[in-house]
């Protein structure tokens, strides 16, 4: 497989298209490659170009486009990750999955009993570091769309805003206001979020507020999954059920 | 949630039951329980009794069953992960989540690209260490049924083995010798195992055999997972397939 490298400016007819300094440092210390050298290049909107590379300087590199490649297939049902930010680093591998999965955004969410608040997660650069992580998980799994990683938003906040998209929220089977559905019963819409609570579960009024907001409420089984595996499991059960993972 | 215990030669109508050693300890020294607090102990065969301290020393602990309760529903298939045995800590993980979505055994075996020798395998302590891990996943997902871990195998060794059992093996879609199904055409079965290949990946004399063997070879979709991912997405995916994560 040729080294891929990520332009979110690419314009694929220019005779030379300079790389992000990251990826030119990437390009040049890391993989040490030279002018002439056949590489990739993606622009996160779904665009793969074959390319060479045309200059390979100690900081910087550019690289010439030559054909457009066929890049991983998009899945057919936009879906959004909507999670309620995990403890420690647990969410880069959150973040690393759903990228593999094909989600086309994360929106990451605090609940009531997430354990950092919207402060902290602004202080801690959090954001920039699954935006990072989200390009190398695009770059290793062949697609060439990069998922936004939007703002974190208080989940109540989140609610408000308009979507044409299926909300589907995870819960535990015994969350049991109004039906819960099993997941190979949700039917397959053209855009969902899927929404999964933090450790500790939803609360009783935010399974409320989802049931009300019109939400499928969708039961995983009866065994506790651990947090941190809970998004990878709901989406690939979700695919899987839309015929999806294919 | 009552703590729980894992007593394998558990007989519920004794008035007295000794907890293991490591178990013991757990009881006494981490969650400082005493004479007179309820408990949960579980045969990891599938059963589960309500029980109550009457003994807790400085190195010893006993219980008194007092009445089954009903543990996490078992899936409905007998579903035992074959897993080519991943570097580093990543198995730890696998077992973990295998354990909690409901698999009845796991057979680590050798393949020609995994990274790992038997001889290594043995002298680093490993199997037991994921025995440990499974115990604490089943508590943890609330089975009552520990799933056995048995002795690596190389996995030419394991084709041999008889079986009633159908044969579901992951490929990438590029595998092509024969037909590759997706998940969601692979037939139900009673009991089933599913091969899961090391981060390299199958050789193709090792595709060939499973197909002579009569595997059914499944793919999950163009996207290149995370090796360490794929026993979840696997697993998942048929469970979903089967309509047994419910």
């Amino acid at each position: 497989m040729r080294p891929r490298f990520y332009v979110p400016d690419l314009d694929p007819v220019a005779e030379r298209v300079a790389l992000p300094d990251e990826e030119a440092a990437h390009l040049v210390r890391v993989l040490r490659l030279r002018a002439g050298d056949e590489v990739e290049v993606f622009d996160g909107r779904g665009g793969l170009w074959r390319a060479v590379v045309v200059q390979a300087g100690r900081t910087s590199a550019a690289v010439r486009p030559v054909e457009a490649v066929m890049p991983a297939r998009e899945i057919g049902v936009r879906v959004s990750l909507v999670v309620s930010v995990l403890k420690g680093d647990k969410m880069d591998d959150v973040v690393r999955d759903a990228v593999m999965l094909g989600v086309s955004a994360i929106q990451p969410v605090v609940s009531q009993r997430a354990e950092i608040s919207l402060a902290t997660l602004a202080r801690s650069r959090r954001i920039a570091r699954w935006q990072r992580i989200a390009v190398s998980s695009a770059k290793q799994c062949g697609r060439a769309v990069v998922p936004a990683i939007h703002d974190p938003l208080p989940l109540d906040r989140w609610w408000t805003e308009k979507t044409e998209a299926a909300r589907v929220m995870c819960v535990e089977p015994s969350a049991a206001l109004g039906h819960v559905a099993s997941v190979q019963d949700v039917p397959k819409p053209r855009a969902a979020h899927v929404i999964i609570g933090p450790e500790g579960g939803w609360t009783v009024p935010e399974v409320a507020a989802a049931h009300e907001c019109g939400a499928i409420l969708m039961s995983l089984g009866g065994r506790t999954l651990r947090a941190d595996a809970v998004p990878i499991v709901a989406l690939t059960a979700l695919l899987t059920t839309w015929s999806e993972l294919t």
